[in-house]
């Protein structure tokens, strides 16, 4: 339902106003970015983005009350996962061979 | 380096004795979970399972001190992330459609 991906492009439609610019700013093609963004707001009770074709302000977009909620729920649980398991993860990593420099 | 499937691997390694008998457990061909295991104990500093093919024991095997570590360190990460996110994680499960019942 929601990764590394779709949690990015959320970010960049927060920040840019458009979903266009966002999937620009990875690389991904206007019609992928709108197919996730149709993706993310069929599969949850209420639109993540809103957004206007045409117009005066010519197809902006923003998160609604919801998208800005799962985002920050989203991000919440990596920094979450990343603190608590920092410790672990480093012994497994300590443990390999040749993982210096490398994540 | 380690990921559910090996770690279930290493798991089923220390409960039968045996990476055939482990491999089995989870509808494994013998040469896939022996494949696994050689994969393991050269991206790590030391093996992880010590075998020993023929003999009187016929070909039992184990899990070394390094073993027991990396697999303690893995279950260790899963339940942290599990118990650190539980409330994020059930808060967007509980803004999305059709999730009633799913995990």
């Amino acid at each position: 339902m929601l990764g590394p991906g779709k949690a990015d492009l959320l970010e960049g439609i927060r920040e840019t106003g458009s979903i266009a610019a966002a999937g620009r700013k990875m690389s991904m093609s206007y019609k992928r970015a709108w197919s996730l963004v149709e993706e993310m707001n069929h599969a949850f009770k209420e639109p993540l983005v809103a957004s206007a074709r045409g117009g005066s302000k010519g197809g902006g977009a923003h998160l609604t009350n919801a998208g800005e909620a799962v985002l920050a729920h989203y991000r919440e649980i990596i920094a979450l996962t990343e603190t608590a398991c920092a410790d672990r993860i480093s012994a497994i990593q300590g443990m390999l061979l040749d993982m210096s420099g490398e994540k």
